[in-house]
């Protein structure tokens, strides 16, 4: 690589994965120029999120490889393409798995983060021009969710990123870029929890446990936590969870009757971060009729169908889907930031291992094995 | 009957279900007193709700016959049992088929009409000692929801009525103890229409018509009315339908595609009124992602599961359900009574049948062949 002004392509390390389920590997990859509108990020940190392995694992998706996954990162910016006022060089970001235009009706909207433009991108390539920046001698490489982040550097449309405060510590708010963000913004944003209020969250991973955190903050009275990794229950405390249920371990009696009898009635609020369909009709269940709400935050491995009794709803209950915890994440994401640093909000305690990137098939397996909450990818420092 | 001071037993005609699906019979009843905190009422008109046909239908409830349906009416208080000291004989009233205690919390909840004392009556019973207040020759006959308006005189809770103006038209505002009240409600209370919003509503018999007139009340710019019943459309102009999809009669366009190309990317609003679960899922579907809001109202005669996609929730969509369209109707329903005799709401064009209690077996035919709104049913004037 010998580029001064003009952005050029740049060769570098990127983590691919050749086909569904198989380990990456990590591969000399050219990384195109940033074109209109895109820039160039020198990843700093990536965590490991649990979409990241489902899509990795799915073998429905296995036209789309060979791939670069990773999409919750934090990085600096290396170039920029033309047009782009928004970011300069050596600028800090976080990159956004869900962008924003600002201008489409969504963007302008002040109810709905699902930018028409930038939004959930789905077949490995630019928003822009359906191609891919990443190649391997000629042959082409699918990106995922337009971020791409277990590679050195990755190219993004500028409104998929967000400039933050330089002082935050990349290795920590990477988790912002997705996970501790989705479960926050569920929490505050999407079903806006009352103090004094019942919670019951099925899953504890970062996203469950970051729903806690948000609940917690709120002054919910009591926040109910559903995991059947019991090494999950210590660790909840920490973030607000003030009762656990172990499904392998209540006795026969179904969630929903024991969080009834908890909450005398159905807690107001409930969420499910599991990502397991099954699970959603037992949140429904397990709120209170009237008013109870359930929020759906996963991405189901398997049978994809929501499925729920009629009278569930009709006594009063919604069901709301909450994806990036209903964020305008360009507009919202550097208020989190701020709260970190003025130490508002926990996000260190979510950081389970930490691994140096060529180690990178590790933090997939910690995460297979369910005992990971975060791994934190540190990018090798020098080119 | 020789009573005066003391309510006693009355003998009077009813109309009695003697099994799912049966022809009524009119047949001489006996009607016991009001017990502690119960009214007597001298009904004077009741409509045909769809519910009352659906569960006379029903298979699953054969065990609650002998019965007495009817639950939209309106009355005089014939007489008051022990502590009853909101009603007096003669005051003209609505029935409630889901009552207000206004004292559980519940009621004292500003978000709620699920009363625990007084909800939806499943077991053909009094609420306060499950047991019925009708009779022949000594065998009981059972309620429906706590109302059963098909009698010359009925017995309810006190909570399960509300007073109104005694200028309002009876055989006018019985509509609004059930489908009127309900439709209003899901658009105003439950969806929470705005000015200048899309709205879908599918089905448009009495309910759907009156979710559509709150919606055009409210002010939306577009509201769409899904019927396959071509009779239909024409009413429904005058309740502010601005389009009209017939499923049978869209060349095969599957009518989520149809509604999104109406609004441009789906309805603001949409509101399932027609008790057919398949049809809430395509709701979802005709709803806008980002912020759409999908309401049901119906009572399914088959198949009790909703089902739905995960990702029409993941991407911004909420489902909700409305009973009684969240009304707490003690409170609320003298309001809009007095919004019709103030003329801010049609509900005369609602009425498309009149009948004398004799023929109640007419306006049963009449709901199944699905041309007609509501039927009024006239009680004898005179007993």
């Amino acid at each position: 690589m010998a580029c001064t002004e003009t952005p050029c392509v740049i060769s570098c390390k990127a983590a691919v994965a050749w086909g569904p389920g198989k380990p990456l590997v990590v591969e000399q990859v050219q990384v195109d120029p940033p074109k209109a509108m895109e820039i160039r990020i020198k990843v700093v940190c990536t965590s490991l999120c649990r979409s990241d392995v489902t899509q990795w694992e799915s073998r429905a998706q296995a036209h789309f490889f060979p791939r670069i996954f990773g999409h919750e990162a934090s990085g600096i910016v290396e170039s920029v393409g033309e047009g782009v006022n928004e970011f300069q060089i050596g600028d800090h970001v976080l990159t956004l798995f869900t962008g924003q235009c600002s201008e489409c009706a969504h963007c302008v909207s002040g109810k709905s983060n699902m930018c028409q433009t930038l939004g959930l991108e789905r077949k490995g390539v630019m928003h822009s021009d359906q191609k891919t920046r990443f190649s391997i001698e000629g042959r082409p490489i699918y990106h995922y969710c337009a971020v791409s982040s277990f590679s050195e550097y990755t190219v993004v449309h500028s409104g998929c990123a967000v400039k933050v405060e330089p002082t935050a510590p990349m290795e920590k708010i990477c988790l912002l870029s997705c996970g501790v963000a989705a479960g926050l913004g569920a929490a505050w944003k999407v079903a806006d929890v009352s103090k004094g209020s019942t919670v019951a969250v099925f899953g504890l991973g970062t996203v469950g446990l970051s729903v806690a955190q948000g609940a917690k903050i709120r002054g919910a009275s009591e926040i109910i936590g559903v995991d059947s990794n019991p090494l999950k229950f210590e660790k909840g405390k920490a973030f607000g969870i003030t009762e656990f249920i172990n499904p392998h371990d209540c006795g026969g009696e179904p969630i929903p009757q024991i969080i009834k009898r908890i909450t005398g009635g159905g807690a107001d609020y409930c969420f499910e971060c599991i990502g397991d369909t099954e699970m959603v009709s037992t949140a429904l269940q397990s709120s209170s009729d009237g008013w109870g709400l359930t929020v759906t935050l996963g991405v189901p491995k398997a049978k994809p169908e929501i499925s729920a009794h009629y009278a569930l709803l009709l006594s009063g209950r919604t069901l709301r889907g909450s994806l990036y915890g209903g964020w305008k994440p360009k507009s919202e994401l550097p208020l989190l930031v701020d709260m970190y640093l003025n130490k508002e909000l926990q996000i260190d305690e979510l950081v389970s291992h930490n691994l140096p990137f060529e180690d990178i098939n590790k933090a997939f397996n910690l995460m297979q094995e369910g005992n990971c909450l975060r791994c934190v990818i540190h990018m090798p420092k020098a080119k």
